[in-house]
Protein backbone atom coordinates (compact mmCIF):
# COMPACT_ATOMS: atom_id res chain seq x y z
CA UNK A 1 0.00 0.00 0.00
CA UNK A 2 1.63 3.46 -1.34
CA UNK A 3 2.03 5.37 1.76
CA UNK A 4 1.17 8.97 2.10
CA UNK A 5 5.04 9.93 1.81
CA UNK A 6 5.18 8.22 -1.73
CA UNK A 7 2.63 10.83 -2.91
CA UNK A 8 4.63 13.79 -5.25
CA UNK A 9 3.61 17.31 -3.45
CA UNK A 10 1.53 17.87 -7.06
CA UNK A 11 -0.32 14.69 -6.20
CA UNK A 12 -0.97 15.52 -2.41
CA UNK A 13 -2.17 19.03 -3.88
CA UNK A 14 -4.72 17.96 -6.34
CA UNK A 15 -5.81 15.44 -3.67
CA UNK A 16 -6.58 17.48 -0.90
CA UNK A 17 -7.87 20.28 -2.81
CA UNK A 18 -10.28 18.08 -4.49
CA UNK A 19 -14.36 18.53 -3.21
CA UNK A 20 -15.34 15.44 -4.94
CA UNK A 21 -14.06 12.42 -6.46
CA UNK A 22 -15.76 9.53 -8.49
CA UNK A 23 -15.74 6.08 -7.24
CA UNK A 24 -16.43 3.22 -9.62
CA UNK A 25 -17.18 -0.33 -7.92
CA UNK A 26 -18.60 -3.51 -9.98
CA UNK A 27 -21.02 -5.89 -9.32
CA UNK A 28 -20.60 -9.94 -9.07
CA UNK A 29 -21.49 -9.82 -13.22
CA UNK A 30 -18.11 -7.32 -13.77
CA UNK A 31 -20.83 -4.64 -14.53
CA UNK A 32 -19.48 -0.96 -13.28
CA UNK A 33 -21.03 1.83 -11.20
CA UNK A 34 -19.85 4.70 -11.05
CA UNK A 35 -20.83 8.02 -8.73
CA UNK A 36 -19.21 11.32 -7.59
CA UNK A 37 -18.52 10.92 -3.87
CA UNK A 38 -17.39 13.41 -1.18
CA UNK A 39 -14.38 12.06 0.87
CA UNK A 40 -11.30 13.09 3.18
CA UNK A 41 -7.98 11.25 3.07
CA UNK A 42 -6.37 11.05 6.06
CA UNK A 43 -2.91 10.52 4.41
CA UNK A 44 -3.26 6.60 4.70
CA UNK A 45 -6.76 5.68 3.39
CA UNK A 46 -9.56 7.52 2.14
CA UNK A 47 -13.45 7.52 3.56
CA UNK A 48 -16.90 8.56 2.20
CA UNK A 49 -19.81 8.66 4.20
CA UNK A 50 -23.35 7.53 3.11
CA UNK A 51 -25.19 10.57 3.34
CA UNK A 52 -28.31 12.03 3.55
CA UNK A 53 -28.28 12.89 -0.02
CA UNK A 54 -29.72 9.99 -1.56
CA UNK A 55 -33.65 10.32 0.44
CA UNK A 56 -34.96 8.10 -1.92
CA UNK A 57 -33.26 5.13 -0.97
CA UNK A 58 -32.33 3.01 2.22
CA UNK A 59 -28.42 3.14 2.44
CA UNK A 60 -28.09 -0.62 2.70
CA UNK A 61 -29.73 -0.91 -0.96
CA UNK A 62 -27.27 1.51 -2.32
CA UNK A 63 -25.57 -0.16 -5.19
CA UNK A 64 -22.78 0.89 -4.31
CA UNK A 65 -22.79 -1.14 -0.94
CA UNK A 66 -24.44 -3.79 -2.60
CA UNK A 67 -21.43 -3.91 -5.04
CA UNK A 68 -18.54 -3.28 -2.53
CA UNK A 69 -19.77 -6.42 -0.22
CA UNK A 70 -20.05 -8.49 -3.75
CA UNK A 71 -16.78 -7.02 -4.47
CA UNK A 72 -14.31 -5.05 -2.90
CA UNK A 73 -11.97 -4.12 -5.67
CA UNK A 74 -12.66 -0.60 -6.35
CA UNK A 75 -11.17 2.46 -8.45
CA UNK A 76 -11.39 6.33 -7.15
CA UNK A 77 -10.31 9.33 -9.48
CA UNK A 78 -9.47 12.61 -8.26
CA UNK A 79 -9.11 14.88 -11.57
CA UNK A 80 -9.21 18.94 -12.11
CA UNK A 81 -10.72 19.61 -15.49
CA UNK A 82 -9.57 22.89 -17.29
CA UNK A 83 -9.92 24.25 -20.88
CA UNK A 84 -6.06 24.80 -21.23
CA UNK A 85 -5.60 20.58 -21.67
CA UNK A 86 -1.86 20.93 -20.96
CA UNK A 87 -3.44 21.62 -16.94
CA UNK A 88 -5.28 18.35 -16.80
CA UNK A 89 -4.66 15.93 -14.19
CA UNK A 90 -6.49 13.03 -12.24
CA UNK A 91 -4.98 10.51 -9.64
CA UNK A 92 -6.05 7.04 -9.65
CA UNK A 93 -6.75 5.03 -6.75
CA UNK A 94 -7.07 0.98 -7.29
CA UNK A 95 -7.98 -0.29 -3.70
CA UNK A 96 -10.01 -2.42 -1.58
CA UNK A 97 -13.05 -1.22 0.03
CA UNK A 98 -15.23 -1.98 3.00
CA UNK A 99 -18.18 -0.50 4.73
CA UNK A 100 -17.57 0.76 8.35
CA UNK A 101 -20.25 0.98 10.62
CA UNK A 102 -18.92 2.73 13.77
CA UNK A 103 -16.06 2.55 16.14
CA UNK A 104 -12.85 4.89 16.57
CA UNK A 105 -12.13 4.82 12.63
CA UNK A 106 -15.75 5.54 11.87
CA UNK A 107 -15.54 7.86 14.11
CA UNK A 108 -12.53 10.08 13.22
CA UNK A 109 -13.05 9.52 9.65
CA UNK A 110 -16.99 11.71 10.45
CA UNK A 111 -14.96 14.55 12.11
CA UNK A 112 -12.61 15.02 9.05
CA UNK A 113 -15.16 15.24 6.91
CA UNK A 114 -17.26 17.85 9.00
CA UNK A 115 -14.16 19.66 9.36
CA UNK A 116 -13.72 19.50 5.40
CA UNK A 117 -17.39 19.84 4.31
CA UNK A 118 -19.57 22.19 6.69
CA UNK A 119 -22.47 20.37 4.90
CA UNK A 120 -21.72 18.00 6.90
CA UNK A 121 -21.89 19.29 10.28
CA UNK A 122 -25.62 19.04 10.17
CA UNK A 123 -25.78 15.46 9.36
CA UNK A 124 -26.06 12.64 11.52
CA UNK A 125 -22.97 10.85 9.38
CA UNK A 126 -21.84 9.29 12.39
CA UNK A 127 -24.88 6.96 12.44
CA UNK A 128 -24.45 6.15 9.02
CA UNK A 129 -22.40 3.72 6.87
CA UNK A 130 -18.78 4.78 5.85
CA UNK A 131 -16.59 3.39 2.76
CA UNK A 132 -13.43 3.26 3.42
CA UNK A 133 -10.97 2.48 0.58
CA UNK A 134 -7.16 1.33 0.80
CA UNK A 135 -5.15 2.05 -1.71
CA UNK A 136 -2.92 -0.53 -3.75
CA UNK A 137 -2.03 1.33 -6.29
CA UNK A 138 -1.81 5.29 -7.56
CA UNK A 139 -1.31 6.28 -10.93
CA UNK A 140 -0.76 10.59 -11.14
CA UNK A 141 -0.65 11.60 -14.42
CA UNK A 142 -0.49 15.41 -15.76
CA UNK A 143 -0.57 18.88 -14.54
CA UNK A 144 2.49 19.58 -16.14
CA UNK B 1 -32.10 1.51 -24.77
CA UNK B 2 -33.13 5.01 -23.58
CA UNK B 3 -34.26 6.97 -27.19
CA UNK B 4 -33.21 10.68 -26.52
CA UNK B 5 -36.64 11.20 -26.08
CA UNK B 6 -36.45 9.83 -23.28
CA UNK B 7 -34.45 12.01 -21.48
CA UNK B 8 -36.44 14.38 -19.64
CA UNK B 9 -34.84 18.50 -20.19
CA UNK B 10 -33.47 18.70 -17.31
CA UNK B 11 -30.90 15.65 -18.02
CA UNK B 12 -30.73 16.58 -21.02
CA UNK B 13 -29.07 19.70 -19.93
CA UNK B 14 -26.72 18.30 -17.79
CA UNK B 15 -25.36 15.65 -20.38
CA UNK B 16 -24.73 18.81 -23.44
CA UNK B 17 -23.76 21.38 -20.85
CA UNK B 18 -21.02 18.89 -19.48
CA UNK B 19 -17.19 19.17 -20.54
CA UNK B 20 -16.24 16.53 -19.07
CA UNK B 21 -17.60 12.71 -18.34
CA UNK B 22 -16.44 10.31 -15.87
CA UNK B 23 -16.06 6.33 -17.40
CA UNK B 24 -15.79 3.32 -15.50
CA UNK B 25 -14.55 -0.28 -17.24
CA UNK B 26 -14.00 -3.40 -15.24
CA UNK B 27 -10.99 -6.09 -16.48
CA UNK B 28 -12.29 -9.83 -16.28
CA UNK B 29 -11.46 -10.06 -12.98
CA UNK B 30 -14.01 -7.24 -11.85
CA UNK B 31 -11.18 -4.77 -10.94
CA UNK B 32 -12.89 -1.28 -11.73
CA UNK B 33 -10.69 1.38 -13.42
CA UNK B 34 -12.29 4.86 -14.03
CA UNK B 35 -11.09 8.11 -16.19
CA UNK B 36 -12.50 11.80 -16.91
CA UNK B 37 -13.38 12.04 -20.20
CA UNK B 38 -13.77 13.84 -23.01
CA UNK B 39 -17.18 13.15 -24.63
CA UNK B 40 -19.82 13.71 -27.28
CA UNK B 41 -23.59 12.65 -27.03
CA UNK B 42 -25.56 12.60 -30.50
CA UNK B 43 -29.37 11.81 -29.05
CA UNK B 44 -28.67 7.96 -29.03
CA UNK B 45 -25.01 7.20 -27.91
CA UNK B 46 -21.89 8.57 -26.29
CA UNK B 47 -18.43 8.88 -28.18
CA UNK B 48 -15.15 9.62 -26.72
CA UNK B 49 -11.89 9.66 -28.57
CA UNK B 50 -8.81 8.39 -27.79
CA UNK B 51 -6.85 11.33 -28.21
CA UNK B 52 -3.28 12.60 -27.51
CA UNK B 53 -3.17 13.32 -24.43
CA UNK B 54 -1.40 10.45 -23.00
CA UNK B 55 1.62 10.70 -24.75
CA UNK B 56 3.35 8.41 -23.06
CA UNK B 57 1.20 5.14 -23.64
CA UNK B 58 0.45 3.57 -27.12
CA UNK B 59 -3.78 3.62 -27.86
CA UNK B 60 -4.13 -0.10 -27.45
CA UNK B 61 -2.31 -0.53 -24.56
CA UNK B 62 -5.20 1.87 -22.79
CA UNK B 63 -6.22 -0.26 -20.15
CA UNK B 64 -9.90 1.46 -20.65
CA UNK B 65 -9.57 0.02 -24.04
CA UNK B 66 -8.32 -3.19 -22.62
CA UNK B 67 -10.76 -3.79 -20.12
CA UNK B 68 -13.48 -2.80 -22.93
CA UNK B 69 -12.86 -5.61 -25.11
CA UNK B 70 -12.62 -8.05 -21.89
CA UNK B 71 -16.07 -7.03 -20.48
CA UNK B 72 -18.50 -4.31 -22.97
CA UNK B 73 -20.30 -3.73 -19.68
CA UNK B 74 -19.28 0.08 -18.62
CA UNK B 75 -21.15 3.14 -16.62
CA UNK B 76 -20.43 6.68 -17.64
CA UNK B 77 -21.28 9.73 -15.21
CA UNK B 78 -21.95 12.74 -15.57
CA UNK B 79 -22.38 15.20 -12.80
CA UNK B 80 -22.49 19.18 -11.66
CA UNK B 81 -20.77 19.89 -8.19
CA UNK B 82 -21.96 23.14 -6.53
CA UNK B 83 -21.32 23.73 -2.75
CA UNK B 84 -24.75 23.98 -2.29
CA UNK B 85 -25.82 20.17 -2.15
CA UNK B 86 -29.43 21.37 -3.19
CA UNK B 87 -28.20 22.07 -6.37
CA UNK B 88 -26.23 18.25 -6.89
CA UNK B 89 -26.96 16.48 -9.97
CA UNK B 90 -26.00 13.82 -11.67
CA UNK B 91 -26.99 11.08 -15.00
CA UNK B 92 -25.71 7.88 -14.61
CA UNK B 93 -25.75 5.47 -17.71
CA UNK B 94 -25.24 1.79 -17.62
CA UNK B 95 -24.63 0.52 -21.06
CA UNK B 96 -22.21 -1.51 -23.34
CA UNK B 97 -18.68 -0.25 -24.94
CA UNK B 98 -17.20 -0.82 -27.96
CA UNK B 99 -14.11 0.22 -29.94
CA UNK B 100 -14.61 2.35 -33.54
CA UNK B 101 -11.53 2.10 -35.96
CA UNK B 102 -12.95 3.81 -38.63
CA UNK B 103 -15.62 4.17 -40.89
CA UNK B 104 -18.99 6.71 -40.84
CA UNK B 105 -20.37 6.71 -37.30
CA UNK B 106 -16.36 7.19 -36.41
CA UNK B 107 -15.98 10.13 -38.95
CA UNK B 108 -19.26 11.52 -37.75
CA UNK B 109 -18.12 11.53 -33.98
CA UNK B 110 -14.97 13.24 -34.19
CA UNK B 111 -16.71 16.19 -36.35
CA UNK B 112 -19.16 16.09 -33.31
CA UNK B 113 -16.12 16.08 -30.65
CA UNK B 114 -14.26 18.86 -32.78
CA UNK B 115 -17.61 21.33 -32.58
CA UNK B 116 -17.47 20.86 -29.14
CA UNK B 117 -14.21 20.95 -28.33
CA UNK B 118 -12.11 23.44 -30.05
CA UNK B 119 -8.76 21.63 -28.63
CA UNK B 120 -9.49 18.41 -30.80
CA UNK B 121 -9.59 20.28 -34.20
CA UNK B 122 -5.69 20.24 -33.91
CA UNK B 123 -5.22 16.50 -33.31
CA UNK B 124 -6.21 13.84 -35.39
CA UNK B 125 -8.55 11.88 -33.50
CA UNK B 126 -9.69 10.54 -37.10
CA UNK B 127 -6.94 8.21 -36.86
CA UNK B 128 -7.37 7.32 -33.50
CA UNK B 129 -9.65 4.62 -31.73
CA UNK B 130 -13.11 5.59 -30.60
CA UNK B 131 -15.25 4.54 -27.85
CA UNK B 132 -19.07 4.16 -28.58
CA UNK B 133 -20.78 3.33 -25.39
CA UNK B 134 -24.78 2.68 -26.42
CA UNK B 135 -26.88 3.25 -22.91
CA UNK B 136 -29.07 0.42 -22.07
CA UNK B 137 -30.05 2.59 -18.62
CA UNK B 138 -29.77 5.77 -17.64
CA UNK B 139 -30.57 6.84 -13.90
CA UNK B 140 -31.31 10.58 -13.24
CA UNK B 141 -30.47 12.16 -9.36
CA UNK B 142 -30.38 15.75 -8.10
CA UNK B 143 -30.86 18.93 -9.10
CA UNK B 144 -33.87 19.87 -7.50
Amino acid sequence: MPDAFLLTPRASRLITSARVAHLATADANGQPHIIPICFIFDGRNFYSPIDEKPKRTAPTKLKRLRNIQQNSQVALVIDRYDEDWRQLAYALILGRAKILRRGKTHEKAARLLRRKYRQYRSMSIQDRPMISITPKRVVVWGGS
